[in-house]
Order: C-alpha cells, then structure tokens, then sequence
C-alpha cells in the first residue's frame, strides 16, 4: 500500500468564475521576462504560439491594465517584455506562493505519516 | 473590464501521482461523521451512492488504515463512521486549510487590487 506521497496546492485568481491568473500564465510571465521573446516563450513551455498570445491577449484586456508589450517586426522577428503591472502581479503572485508553500511544508510530514 | 475578482486555492494530496485526498473527499468524511450514513452523505453532496462507495473504498484501500467503516444491515439500512484514521486524516486536513486560508487572505487585497 505504501506508494510516493506528495502534498500539492495550486492557487489561482478568477475573474467573474472564469480562471484569470495561475501558474501556468505565471510561468509563461517568467520565461518572456528571461527570453524576451514570446515565441521563445511558448517553445519552452511546449505550448504553440496561438495559445501562448491568446493568453497573453486575454491578460491584457481582462487585466485593469497590460500584463505584456509586444514589438511587431526588427531582425529579431519582434520582441515581448513585461509592462510594470505584468512585472507587479508576477512578482506578487510568486511571493504569494512561497509563502503557501512554506505553510504547506509544515504540515507535510504530519499529513503524508497519517495518509 | 472591472469584474469580480477572487483569489482561491486547492490543496490535494496524491500517491504515486494519482489524486488520493483532497477537498472532495474532505467533505465526503465531513458529511459521514454528521449524518452517520454514506447514502445521506452521497445524497448531500449531489452524488451517486456507487460514486461515494468507490471514493471511501480507494481511501480505504490506497491509505495506511482504512478511514471509513461501513455497517450492513439494521433497520436503519446500514451506517458508516469514521475510524480513527479517517477522523485525524480529516482533522489535520482541515488544520492545514485553514492556516492556508490565512496565508492566502494576507495577500488577498494587494494581489487583488493589482490584478
């Protein structure tokens, strides 16, 4: 009987019942920040391009302001980068999850012994 | 744009990867210990009694010690209660999402408010 136990959580923001924000869209934040590119990006998260900017879209206009900024054309083939509400929510969303999982971690042990 | 905006969480346990205990099942050991029947506690939760007895079997079978006893027969047509197991499973499970909770509440208004 005795199999890996794990204690997970997942926290996520809705907007009128509809899933806004998560760690899914936080990750995709995370990796346009570091790659500069929303291309790049939804390659690294394995997720096409349609679905990574129709998540970037949809946070920009449910959000009260942009999450992102993207730049058309250059050599580069165009750019992404986080505006300073994008840079805001992230940061506080991850504070936030620490801090979930430090309360989680205390009572790892205890649950995952009783389980 | 302005909707309403709520931050929520989830928090679950899995062994070896598959869904074990989480709140629906909390909730199904909650309604067992109030009413003392798997069929009046199926019935509250808007579920099948089949679907109710597969989840206390899995816990039954998957955890260290069984966390439901059910009784056949009598005129009452059977009952179920929790054992010892079941009722600090629960407890604990409890505990933790409350201190969850507080964690998440601390950060509700300014992540809110960003969003």
């Amino acid at each position: 009987m005795e199999g890996k136990k794990e204690l997970r959580f997942r926290c996520w923001i809705d907007i009128d019942g509809k899933r806004f924000f998560g760690p899914g869209r936080a990750q995709l934040l995370i990796l346009i920040q570091k790659k500069g590119s929303l291309s790049k990006a939804a390659k690294e998260m394995g997720m096409s391009y349609r679905k990574a900017w129709a998540m970037v879209e949809d946070m920009n206009q449910r959000g009260q302001h942009p999450y992102v900024e993207l730049y058309k054309g250059g050599s580069q083939g165009g750019g992404a980068e986080l505006t300073e509400t994008g840079q805001k929510v992230l940061s506080t969303f991850i504070k936030m999850n620490n801090e979930i999982t430090a309360t989680v971690q205390e009572h790892t042990d205890k649950i995952l012994d009783l389980i």
